[in-house]
């Protein structure tokens, strides 16, 4: 993580590149443009300089070559490029001096103007790393998993929990019975929808206090509260002001799109918050999709630990979304892996979920610190809303005892149910 | 922009998208998805509720279809989708009251999940188009073309300006120097390069206190100053106070990176600002490079104005990034086009710039509401800065008056110089 020449710290930033010149070269200009160099030499880039400020070209991994740019580039046309496009993971090391803790900067500096050098037809950010020393220097989460259990009173298994739907449209009162029948039915979480924020047919502060009662009365029966995390996503001052509305009215958790609030205000929320923090990704298939284009969830989710959100959105394996099972769990997997002292996060699994996809979550993560949420698997339960959340208990009990669903479900009629009227769907 | 059947106030988005479901399906997902919709049908979406929130799809335009997706869907793959991928353009109307003055709502609305939906297999957000009575909702840009004009003092003429390189490693005092060589030359407009923030060789503060006194000097002598934007990307009280620090200490602008510092954080800045607000795409790549995902400019320059910046990059024609021309003009046009009543932004033309794009630019604008950035095409010249300045003020003066770079460069001995140096760099 130092280099060896000047001892100076630096960050580590890891790519997939695809590009019309050599990987060197292309490497090189990568280096050279996200730090001090300039594209013609001019007289001020001394060797002092460069050896305090210029980033390093630290690993290449050739990887075979394509024939076809996987995005056109109008620069390496002008030149009438035909043929190889060179393929490679590389790593560039950048002075921590050049950017400190500042996330907005950092981004420019990992995920700037490089996507669009005209030499570079491919070009994904695989990972970042950094010493703790650094990293500590960011916010980071204030909550994490622990803390989060900790406000839930839920221990060694993990939140059950939904969505309220349909999406917007409900009145404050509408939105309280259904929040009244989840509640009834033992959940753990739920939440907003990330489309709902302040409608003028259900304004936030007649929701927060529709709904906060109910939740106070199941917690009286149930000696813990539910969780319902609040879309507080608006403007700085919106943002504060309703997660200090939520405090005030006894809420546990605040939810807000990461993507689209933005690093500096999430950043600014986590400075600030005494709850926490509901990271939706809306918006990630933008900067992800193309397998050659934009972000991996593993750099992705870094930064997001950085900034402070304590529970990260990771889709559901077989879902309704276009992510492929292997990526969603590799997500997951990466929200629980150590970074550089910072608190984990906590994976949210949503989209299509149900009791079925408990056993291969558990396989593969070997942890039940997540959030399985399910809005027809739940609300669709042939007997029922409370059938439908011990369905998705039942499915986890299972999983950890190490027994197979149809097994458990013999002696588990919620369960048995549930694979009866989902299992072909 | 009504719906015709309850009159509710709408706002629109138009996408590309490619699908393995026929277009009409998928567009109905998308609108149900992004509104009312639930992916099972449940009791609580009433005719009354899809009335009020449900959103529309109001247009298909079909276009012709592929046999390979653009993106990959495990989702369809699943279902073992073989054959066509259906293309098309189409138009959702949404209800403004889902969504209000929010921007972080509004883009989880028409750039949220549906990026990820199974049954898509591209999808680009082309344009959003609402009634001014919403968009007056929005800040919006506060200074703009005319704004930036009066605190410049320039009028009538495009902004010649350039960039502080090395991008990072120069100290404040090497700064001033530059500073004071480039204001030497009658330079426009200044910028700090967007990975410049902090670092502690030139900490913010002292680059500040280095550069000011020397703009104030040549503000003496030519009476107008040299316009600066400094980098305030930050944290939210760290762009605030830095922001007053230029504002007490008598600059004229200040710089964001806007996708990182993000649209609520921006948004936050516009609403304390007393400057233009220079906004910097950087990382704009990796939401806009592949042709069937993400962001067109034009919907992303709408948005940005929305929030209220007051100059945002388009990149150069004939640059070294990998957009092409055509594209980099039609973003130039969209930020000056008319939008809902909302200011035009100034466009920033820079990579790769010297004398010569300035005909075809004015050919392709019409206007000289521009930033027209270069850096080697200033510093590189051979009979120094000043030299460098006059030959993009010269070139532009030739655009203007019709006349050729050539038959102009006769009398116009810096322009002259310069297209013998840059002509076949």
């Amino acid at each position: 993580m130092h280099n060896k020449n000047s001892c100076r710290p630096e960050f580590t930033a890891r790519y997939f590149i695809e590009s019309s010149v050599p990987t060197e070269k292309a490497a090189d200009i990568i280096a050279g443009e996200q730090s001090s160099g300039t594209f013609m030499s001019l007289p001020g880039e001394t060797d002092a300089l460069k050896s305090r400020s210029r980033a390093r070209v630290t690993r290449i991994d050739t990887l075979p070559p394509v024939f076809e740019p996987s995005l056109r580039s109008a620069f390496a046309e002008r030149r009438e490029h035909k043929g190889v496009y060179h393929r490679a993971e590389i790593e560039i090391a950048f002075p921590i001096a050049n950017v400190g803790p500042n996330i907005s900067t950092l981004l420019a500096t990992v995920a700037g103007n490089l996507f669009e050098l005209g030499e570079i037809t491919g070009l994904k950010l695989l990972d970042i790393d950094m010493p703790s020393t650094y990293a500590s220097q960011f916010p980071g989460p204030k909550f994490g998993i622990e803390g989060t259990r900790n406000k839930a009173g839920i221990h060694g298994r993990p939140f059950i929990g939904t969505i309220i739907k349909p999406s917007i449209g409900l009145s404050a009162a509408e939105t309280a019975e259904m929040v009244d029948a989840l509640c009834a039915a033992d959940i753990d979480f739920i939440k907003d929808d990330e489309l709902l924020a302040d409608p003028p047919y259900a304004p936030f502060d007649e929701r927060l206090h529709a709904v906060m009662p109910v939740l106070k009365r199941h917690a009286d029966r149930l000696g813990r509260m539910p969780m319902y995390a609040f879309n507080i996503s608006g403007s700085i001052d919106e943002m504060l002001r309703r997660h200090d509305a939520v405090l005030a009215a006894g809420g546990t958790c605040v939810m807000v799109s990461a993507n689209w609030v933005g690093f500096a205000g999430v950043e600014h929320l986590r400075k600030h918050t005494e709850l926490p923090i509901h990271g939706h990704r809306n918006g990630w298939g933008a900067f992800s999709r193309h397998p050659h284009l934009g972000f991996s969830f593993a750099a992705y989710q870094k930064i997001w630990r950085l900034v402070g959100v304590d529970h990260l959105h990771v889709n559901g394996i077989r879902g309704k979304f276009s992510e492929s099972d292997d990526s969603v769990i590799a997500s997951a997997r990466s929200c629980l892996a150590p970074f550089a002292g910072v608190t984990p996060l906590m994976p949210v699994f949503s989209s299509g979920q149900w009791a079925s996809q408990a056993p291969d979550l558990y396989a593969n993560l070997g942890s039940t610190d997540l959030m399985h949420l399910a809005g027809g698997g739940i609300l669709g339960h042939p007997d029922g809303i409370a059938a439908g959340v011990l369905s998705m208990r039942e499915g986890w009990e299972a999983a950890v005892a190490g027994v197979s669903l149809e097994a458990f479900a013999k002696t588990h009629p919620a369960l048995q149910k549930a694979l009866i009227k989902f299992s072909h769907t």
